[in-house]
């Protein structure tokens, strides 16, 4: 702000309004306004304006009359990753390599300790050179993914509920989405069942694949659901795609937060490995959403486009940080570090889920990850509740979180939004609950819940 | 490795190769082995193999006697961020929400700071809310721009050379890429000349103009020529894309780094910034490389549409280094560092050229970036040397680069890789030579260099 000439915004925007509506210099201009506007429009992958539901929740939390809300909507961590790892890139700042590009395919330390850390659950080391590569986190990973086997009309399998980002990366690439819904138990409005009784109508998956069936995402543990699919799901999703030769590409972000055995699909078999990408993350294996380490292991033949792609997206993946998740997973064993992630977000999930239980209020028992999905059908909101507009359309799941959020402070996200239109009926009860949060957090939450207990229809 | 069924990868092998010639399992698979192959093809946009620049140069820096090869191809930093930047990096660290995601358009604290540390520049504070949004280095950022406004088929100038990731950026959107040549001067190959006397052909540009045309791509401080655009060349790059409405996307990232009067396109008019994404890059700013931290600034109209397709890319870019670059806008002025930076950068460009004034070799001198084009028409390649055949197909230029590193142990980069094919003879007798490295390393080279001159043919 040291110049004379500087202009505060304010000052400046008759200006610009100005601009819009002065007429074109004739020397300059020959072509319409409607034309001018039409040149400057945007691609259509990015024209939609659907207001997505992180900024739904987001936007009601801010509203709302119980400040501070308790968010446990978003998947964040309320807390820090572990001292050896912060430790690890402090000490990578200092390194003058550390801070400069990094190889387009990932820190070579970096790859080594992933292929050391993964050989026990994989039964084999990966090499590191040819079968990992480094992305900015895991989301551009599988983009890269998308980005590296689907040719404009390929079509993708992906299991309702989705990530949402998976339907936007999809379509970047050209893809065409087949929805395949998975199904919670029948008596999840009743009684709390395992999060492992969501199931797929495998027939119907069958039907889904067609000649241009290129890929299938997976997504085990699952967010939202909690489930860890069974080594027998597994092998029959396994099969269909051996059989008609698709490429899977497994989203095992949460792989080190499993409560039952968990079965890695690409190690199945040699067969089922040659046909599968393996995404992981640094932010959820370390507590570090921000941080955008994430990696994909596969064959050798397929990783080698992935890593073409991802140059092509981001060149290369933050540096400092890449070093210090490889001193993470080289140091994690020492330190007990991934038998602690277990027993402290199991004792989480636990801690949290006693109030439904006390409120006699059934939840899907998560088998991995921190996400935890709440059957509210018993929940009665009141007749007439001013919902705005853009919630009120939505279905009943919408209204859920926004009373939450408005009566009782509390903020979880509305799963209808990972199905289509035509399947979000199944989920409308539901809410998802992040319990990656400090366990005082984590009280006060209960707290404010217990607050429902007056909105509970009698049985 | 603690797993009792770990197999090494060369105990694993036959497996492997025994599954790819396995007869299938009659049960799965009902399709051919060339069906089969033909399904796990890589997309088009990742299929190509011809090696790149920066491949072809490593390899032979790895393969060449002269170890260590001094490396001034690239254009990473040889040295540190300055401490108070690293401090600021350190302490973000430590603190939570530092860690987790930030929102997608970037931290508020570093889109704020980006607004004050360009509102002298700019004539007016740009809205940090709508008119900045942060990306994942100033790569994907372009990146961002291309899939925010390329539809399949629309037009994008570039100007010849151009930083290769362009090229792939832009195909990736669909779109089709139209060459316009920069030329350098005719002298060039007899005497030192100004970067700025490289020049593009108006009329040429104007007939590359097409009722498609929807971007255009401006860099200025230009990597690799070392020009900054005139005032006047920007007026006359902004008349042609006013009077067709071409977006203008303008690659800055060396704008912290200029040895003469440097505009911003952007700041000609109203009109040109209504059409203006203005692309800024914490690594070069802060010698970063690694950080992965950019931005782009323009109308809010243009802007919302490059930050969605960022959220789609990336979903959002690292969080401690976001905070760290909002630290070092915010505390630069104070430490000096803007006019260090570019006291710092002349004295190595000047340091360095000095051996090719001692040779009586001509180069383009510099008028911004940390780039030097030197032209070597006077290097008499021995008759009958030894390329290797992807080398000996390649123009001048990879003939030269190869024979520095291998004679001399000097890396540089050969510039017709910026170039398409029928182009490429423009710079057939030039080398890249990245000066940003410390001044003992800049003497070495500057030692090895020296012998190059019994190969300078007599005039």
């Amino acid at each position: 702000m040291n110049c004379p000439a500087f202009l505060s915004a304010a000052a400046r925007r008759p200006l610009q309004i100005a601009a819009r509506v002065r007429p074109p210099r004739q020397r300059q201009l020959h072509i319409s306004a409607a034309a001018m506007s039409q040149k400057l429009q945007p691609a259509a992958r990015v024209a939609s304006q659907r207001q997505d539901v992180w900024s739904i929740v987001n936007e009601a939390a801010a509203a709302s009359p119980k400040q501070p809300i308790i968010n446990m909507g978003q998947g964040f961590f309320g807390y820090n990753p572990p001292d050896f790892i912060l430790r690890a890139a402090k000490s990578a700042l200092d390194r003058v390599e550390c801070n400069q590009y990094s190889p387009t395919r990932g820190r070579p330390r970096l790859k080594q300790a992933i292929a050391d850390a993964y050989a026990p659950h994989w039964g084999r080391r990966l090499d590191p050179d040819t079968e990992i590569t480094i992305t900015t986190g895991a989301n551009e990973g599988m983009l890269s993914a998308f980005m590296a086997f689907i040719e404009p009309g390929d079509e993708v399998i992906i299991f309702e509920p989705f990530f949402d980002q998976y339907i936007s990366n999809i379509e970047m690439a050209g893809g065409k989405i087949v929805y395949v819904p998975m199904h919670p138990p029948p008596a999840g409005g009743e009684k709390t069942l395992s999060a492992g009784e969501w199931t797929i109508d495998f027939e119907f998956l069958e039907k889904a694949v067609t000649p241009r069936t290129k890929m299938l995402v997976l997504n085990t543990p699952h967010n939202p659901v909690g489930k860890v699919y069974s080594k027998q799901e597994l092998e029959r999703i396994a099969d269909i795609c051996l059989k008609n030769q698709v490429i899977i590409l497994s989203d095992e972000v949460y792989d080190r937060l499993f409560y039952v055995p968990f079965t890695r699909i690409a190690t199945l078999s040699p067969e089922v490995e040659k046909i599968t990408l393996t995404v992981g993350s640094a932010g959820k294996n370390f507590y570090a959403t921000g941080w955008r380490v994430g990696w994909l292991m596969g064959p050798a033949e397929l990783i080698q486009y992935v890593a073409a792609a991802h140059t092509r997206i981001c060149y290369s993946s933050v540096s400092p940080l890449q070093e210090a998740c490889a001193i993470g997973f080289e140091q994690a064993d020492a330190e007990g570090f991934w038998d602690q992630c277990i027993t402290d977000m199991k004792n989480k999930m636990d801690r949290f889920n006693q109030v439904w239980d006390e409120l006699g209020i059934p939840y899907s028992e998560p088998e991995g990850g921190y996400f935890v999905m709440v059957n509210l059908a018993k929940v009665q909101l009141p007749d007439g509740y001013p919902f705005p507009p853009h919630v009120a359309d939505r279905p009943r799941d919408f209204k859920l979180a926004w009373f939450l959020i408005q009566e009782l402070g509390v903020a979880a996200i509305p799963p209808s939004e990972f199905y289509t239109d035509a399947n979000a009926h199944i989920v409308e009860d539901y809410l998802r609950f992040a319990v990656c949060k400090p366990d005082d957090v984590l009280e006060t939450a209960k707290e404010r819940l217990r607050g429902l207990k007056k909105y509970i229809r009698a049985d």
